[in-house]
C-alpha cells in the first residue's frame, strides 16, 4: 500500500512533523481475524553481507551450505535492495516499511550519532504483538526509540557467535498453541571488528574471527589466493587477506542459520514458519556499504515459506526494504487497515520469477555515521539507474571502519588510481546526478548524466525521484528548490 | 571550569558516546550549604534579537526602556556570544553550559528535524532542582528530552503575548521562605511569525505582529525610513520594511520583561533576584542568524543582580552561552563538585568594565534545520576570528524563513552583487578557512586566510581551534584528519 499524498505543498512541507504525525498516529490496527492459522516467523539479518558471498548466489569458494539449503527450499531474489547502505538507518527501514529519511532515523543511532525513530513510528514488532504474536529479538538492534522498536523480549547472545545465539532462541521458539512466534535474529558477523590480525600478512581486519574460535562454529579458513575479488573492489593482497577473513565471518553467519533451523525442525515448529534471510546492507569495503551503488544496496534475500509450491526459484522482482514489514504483515494476517507503509507486500510473487509489475525501486540515504553527511536519492529501473548526490560538493565521507581497512589504506598508500573498476577521484569527488546503464555497464562508471542521448531519460527519472520523495515525505526535497 | 581532557586519541574517539556519557554521568550534585540566602534567578531569552537593537546597545530609534533600565541597574556585556546561531541548539547550550557538538542537540529539535541532547547530560534547571530551587518554564522550549530539560513546571502562555506571559508568572515569583526559584522566560518575539503583511508595502513579514494586538502591550511602530539598516544587511526598502516590523516585536518583548520586572518588584522578591536578559541567536535575516559572523554570534546580554555596587556599566569580557549555566549555578551557590562544563562562571566580573582573562571564545554550529548541515567552527580572539567552514563544499544552506524572506527574494530577484558589505557570491560559497582582523575590518569582508603576512595566526588559531575540539570532545574533529 503506497502514500496517497502524492502532492506536498511547499507549506506542508514545512509543517511535515505534524502532517507525519497525523498520518502515523490513526488508530494502528483493525487485525482481521485470521482465517487459517498464522505461521511464526522468523527475520535473520546478518550485517554488512554482500549478494555475492554466498553459494546460492553464485560465489565458487565461499561455504554457506545452510543458507543454500534455505534457497533451495525457497525463493532467491535477485533484486533486493536495502534503501540505504547503513545499518542502523537499513534495520529501522526494514522494522518500519517506511524510508528512513521519513520515519526520523536518519542515520546512526549509537552513541555520539544519536538518531532515532519519531515516536509516532508504527513498527513491525509492535503491530504484530498487537495481532497477537509473541516477538523476541537476539543480537544485534541498532534502532531507537526502544518503545518504538518494542519486541517482548530480548534475548541473550553474543551477537559474534551465532550458533550460541540460536541455541538461545529455543525455548522462545518451541511450540505454543496460543501464540505465534516473530523471532528477530540479528548477528553482527560478518561486521568488521576485533582489530587488525597482526600475525597474518597485511594485517588484515579480523571481522570479528578470533583464535579460540566460537561455541559450536566450525571455523572455515579461507586462503587469500583462492577468494574471488568482485570488480567492485581492487585486486592487492590486502583486499584479497580482508574478503579472506570476511567469508570466514560470514561461514560463520551460515552456521548460525543452520543450527537455528535445525532448532526449529527439532521442536516442531519449522514446517509452520516463515524464515526469511537478509543483511542489513552491502560489505564493509569502500565502494559498497554507504554507497548507492549496487554492492552496497543489492543484497542476498531468502525467504522460505511452509507453503509454497515452487521451491528453489530465483525470483527477479525489484524488491527493497521498505516491502519487508508490509510483507511479514501480510504473511501474519495482520496488515493493519488504516496505516500508510511505504513499501509493499510481496508475498503475491514468492513462486514467480518473472512477476509483472515490479521494475522500479527506489533508495534513499542521508548519513552513516552523523559526521558523514552525504544525502543521495536513487531511482532503479531495470535498466537505468540515477543517483542525485545532493551534498555533490563534498568529498565522499568515509566511515571511520572502512577509512581505517588496510584495504583502502594500501589504495591510498600505493597512490592507485583505480579502485576496482572506479577511479579513485571519481569515488571521492562525484556528480550531482549519475546516471547508469546497468545493462551495458553493470559497474556503475561511466556516468551518462550529461550526454545527449540519454537527456529524455534523465529528465524523467529525475520526476520519477522528485514524486517518489513527495509520496514518502522527503524532507530534502527542498534541495530541488534552493540551498 | 573547564574540561581536564586535553588529548583524545582516535581511539577515544570512537568511543566517544561511551565517553561522553562516563564523563557526564557522574555523581551530580555536592550541593554546597548555603552561606547566605540565595537569590531568586530569572532568565530570560528571546528569539532572534540582535545585539544592535537595543537603546542600551546604540540604537537611536528602537524603543527597549524596560531593558535600558536593566542595563542601567546591572552590567550590559558588549562581547557576549552564543555559541550557534540556531534557536534550539544556542538554547541547550544555555541550558546545559556545553557546546552542542558535545551534549547531542546537533540542530532543531521539533519536528522532523528531531534532534535531542543526550540523556545523560544534566541540565540547568535539573540541577538548580536539586539544589533546592523551585523551577518553572514560560514560553519557547525547543529542546529535548523533556526529561534533561526539566522543570517542576511549565506555565502556560502565548509565547508573542510577553505581557501575558509576566501575568502568568506572578504565583510561580511569589515569594516563599524555604525554596527560591529559577524562571526561565522565552519569549517567540522577535522571530519570523505570522506570514507576509499583504496591507503593507513590500509585504514584509510580520514578525508575530497582529492587527488586534496583544494584551497589555502597546504597539510601537516605526517608519521603515527611520530604521537603522545595518551594515551587513542590504539597504533596500524590503529590508527596511522588515526591519520595522521586527524593532515592533521587539519592542513587545521589552513591554514583558518590564511587566514581569513591576511583577518581582509587587511581590516584593526584586531585590533577592538575579535577572539575566538574553537572545538565543542573531536577527532572523541571512547574513546573521545560522551564521558564525558577529551578527550571528554576538548578542544582547544584560545581567542585573541585587548585590552589586557598580551598576550601569558595560563589560567587555568575551563570554560565551556555555558559561550560562555555571554562571546561574555559582549565583545559586548550586556548583556541582563532580561535573564538568565547558563554560565558566563569569560571576566574578560583573564588576569589571576590562576584567583580565576573558580573550578568547569559541563557536561551534553543525545544523541549524536537519537539511542544513554546514558545520563551522569558530575561533574568536580579540582582534582576530577564525571560521573553520568544514562542509565549504556545499553552497551555504538556507533557513527556510530566511530564504523566503522579502529581504533576501529582493536580493536575488534584483540580482543584486552585495549584501550588506559582502558579495552574495561570497556569502553562498565560502572558503574551507576565514580569518577576519576584526578592528581591521569588522565587517568581515577581507579574509586573511591565504595573506601570507597571517600565515603565523593562522596556524596558531587553527591549533587552538583543535585543542577546543579536543577538550569539548568534538565528533566532527576528524575532519581534520579525512573525509
Amino acid at each position: 500500500m503506497r502514500a496517497k499524498k502524492d502532492r506536498l505543498s511547499r507549506r506542508d512541507f514545512i509543517k511535515l512533523g505534524a502532517g507525519a504525525s497525523a498520518l502515523l498516529a490513526m488508530p494502528a490496527l483493525a487485525a482481521e481475524t485470521p482465517g487459517e492459522a498464522r505461521p511464526n516467523l522468523v527475520l535473520i539479518v546478518s550485517d554488512d553481507h554482500g549478494r555475492g558471498d554466498l553459494g546460492c548466489y553464485g560465489n565458487p569458494l565461499i561455504q554457506t551450505p545452510n543458507l543454500d539449503a534455505l534457497a533451495a527450499e525457497g525463493v532467491r531474489f535477485t533484486q533486493a535492495f536495502c534503501t540505504t547502505a547503513s545499518c542502523s538507518a537499513s534495520r529501522s527501514v526494514i522494522l518500519s516499511g517506511l524510508y528512513n529519511h521519513a520515519n526520523g532515523q536518519y542515520g546512526h543511532q549509537h552513541a555520539y550519532h544519536h538518531f532515532s525513530s519519531f515516536d509516532t513510528v508504527k513498527s513491525l514488532p509492535v503491530l504484530l504483538s498487537a495481532a497477537g504474536y509473541r516477538t523476541a529479538r537476539i543480537g544485534k538492534y541498532h534502532v531507537a526509540p526502544d518503545e518504538v522498536y518494542k519486541f517482548d523480549v530480548a534475548l541473550r547472545g553474543n551477537s559474534r557467535s551465532p550458533v550460541q545465539m540460536a541455541d538461545n532462541c529455543q525455548s522462545f521458539v518451541a511450540p505454543d498453541d496460543k501464540q505465534p512466534f516473530f523471532l528477530y535474529f540479528c548477528t553482527s558477523d560478518p561486521h568488521r571488528g576485533g582489530g587488525k590480525a597482526e600475525d597474518l600478512p597485511h594485517q588484515p581486519n579480523r571481522f570479528g574471527n578470533r583464535s579460540q574460535g566460537y561455541p559450536g562454529i566450525k571455523e572455515i579458513e579461507y586462503d587469500p589466493n583462492d577468494v574471488t575479488v568482485p570488480d567492485y573492489l581492487p585486486d592487492i593482497p590486502e583486499c584479497r587477506a580482508e574478503l579472506a577473513q570476511y567469508y570466514q565471518s560470514v561461514s560463520r553467519v551460515d552456521q548460525g542459520v543452520g543450527r537455528l533451523v535445525e532448532i526449529l525442525k527439532a521442536t516442531g515448529t519449522y514446517d509452520n514458519t516463515v524464515v526469511i534471510y537478509i543483511s542489513d546492507n552491502g560489505i564493509p569495503f569502500p565502494g559498497a556499504k554507504t554507497t548507492a551503488y549496487e554492492p552496497g544496496l543489492n543484497l542476498p534475500c531468502i525467504v522460505r515459506t511452509p507453503g509454497q509450491e515452487t521451491r528453489g526459484i530465483a525470483c527477479d522482482a525489484l524488491v527493497n526494504y521498505a516491502d519487508l514489514t508490509p510483507t511479514i504483515l501480510d504473511f501474519a494476517q495482520a496488515t493493519p487497515s488504516n496505516y500508510l507503509f511505504h513499501g509493499r507486500s510481496f508475498k503475491s510473487v514468492l513462486e514467480s520469477e518473472h512477476p509483472q509489475g515490479w521494475d522500479t525501486t527506489y533508495a534513499s540515504h542521508t548519513f552513516h555515521e552523523i559526521t558523514m553527511y552525504y544525502p543521495m536519492r536513487v531511482v532503479r529501473g531495470r535498466r537505468f539507474k540515477l543517483i542525485w548526490n545532493l551534498a555533490h560538493g563534498l568529498d565522499y565521507p568515509f566511515a571511520s571502519d572502512l577509512w581505517a581497512s588496510p584495504t583502502w589504506q594500501a589504495t591510498l598508500r600505493r597512490k592507485r588510481r583505480l579502485y576496482g573498476k572506479r577511479t579513485v577521484e571519481a569515488y571521492l569527488h562525484r556528480p550531482e546526478f549519475e546516471l547508469y546503464d546497468l545493462q551495458e555497464d553493470p559497474d556503475e562508471v561511466c556516468n551518462l548524466a550529461d550526454d545527449l542521448k540519454h537527456q529524455a531519460t534523465l529528465k524523467e527519472m529525475k520526476t520519477q525521484l522528485k514524486a517518489f520523495q513527495k509520496r514518502t515525505q522527503d524532507p530534502w526535497i527542498v534541495k530541488w528548490d534552493y540551498e
